[in-house]
């Protein structure tokens, strides 16, 4: 069952939990996978999470389309998820590597905008370098203008959800150019009351 | 500003956020926090998630002891968190781990059961026997009676609260003793209308 080594696909997954803090969670939910374009990723929601995986650009397109569809309500929803590279025995949906780097979503995306808090954090797994492939990815964050610090155990993002969203994309990307393995963890809140409480 | 180096304490922290699908998630994050005795830990919360450091004992019971009373309202509550230790340049809260292992909140949480369903990850970082380290604790799962099968990215664990953050904690604990830095992403889901529709 248990495979220990590592596939050599370059698929990327990202496993997320999509939180929205109302009474109408559901269907907010529901709309906003359903508006999304997901033709060119495999897809699969639990009780728990849903996972994406395919190519690297089609994975940030349609995590990003389904955040953005679900925070334009101006509820509060949070996005909790784990982008990975690289993982070892990974090959179910393979054939979706042979889409092409069209993205379905972004122009859609593009029309709404909003604020973003987020934290995140990259683990570039069995490479003795890792603490400097993560620290390089500060750059990442300042050229876009979206880096507002570190906390504990994560970095932070304040900014517009797409130079959020691009800043995630290149961190990984520039990241898994150097470890074969990689792992994100991403938070990102928008409508906060917490925030506006600030 | 950046400490590339592993600290040598063995501070453990998490940092999470917990989420209340409900109109009035403010009011029971914050009950939640409040029954919640946190003397033996350092606690920050901001405006995306909280973070708990200190002794492993005290961490893992304060993570529990939030979640149990947040979820025991009946609602929708979904905990996504990260576990750290051995992270570089970690010594801030280094206070806390002078304290004994009395924990403050396991008996008040022994009252309250209910199931959860739970997806889980291990990131032994910076050691090429990381699979290993990950599919040894499969055995954890196992003898707790909390393992039910792996998805991508993530195993899946069911069952009563109590026996699905023992399954957590011990999982760590053995992943720790043989690497330096470890990280653990969790995912625990209690009351959700897709499960119950299962
Ligand atoms: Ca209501």
């Amino acid at each position: 069952m248990t495979n220990n080594v590592c596939g050599t696909s370059r698929i990327v997954g990202c496993r997320f939990t999509l939180s929205v803090m109302s009474d109408d969670f559901v269907r907010v939910i529901l709309s906003a996978i359903e508006e999304t374009d997901t033709s060119k990723v495999w897809k699969q929601t639990d009780d728990v999470s849903t996972c994406i995986r395919g190519r690297e650009s089609h994975v940030f397109d349609v995590v990003k389309a389904i955040y953005v569809a679900a925070a334009k309500t101006g509820k509060h929803v949070v996005l909790n998820g784990t982008f990975s590279i690289g993982c070892p025995g990974d090959s179910e949906g393979d054939v979706y590597m042979t889409e092409d780097d069209v993205v379905l979503n972004e122009e859609k995306a593009r029309d709404t905008t909003f604020e973003v808090s987020t934290q995140f954090a990259l683990y570039p797994m069995n490479t003795p370098t890792y603490m400097d492939i993560i620290a390089d990815q500060v750059n990442v964050a300042k050229e876009h203008g979206t880096l507002t610090g570190g906390v504990h155990y994560a970095t932070r993002l304040d900014g517009e959800v797409r130079d959020v969203f691009q800043t995630l994309q290149e961190s990984f990307h520039n990241a898994q150019e150097q470890a074969s393995h990689v792992v994100m963890t991403v938070n990102v809140s928008a409508n906060s009351p917490s925030k506006k409480a600030n």
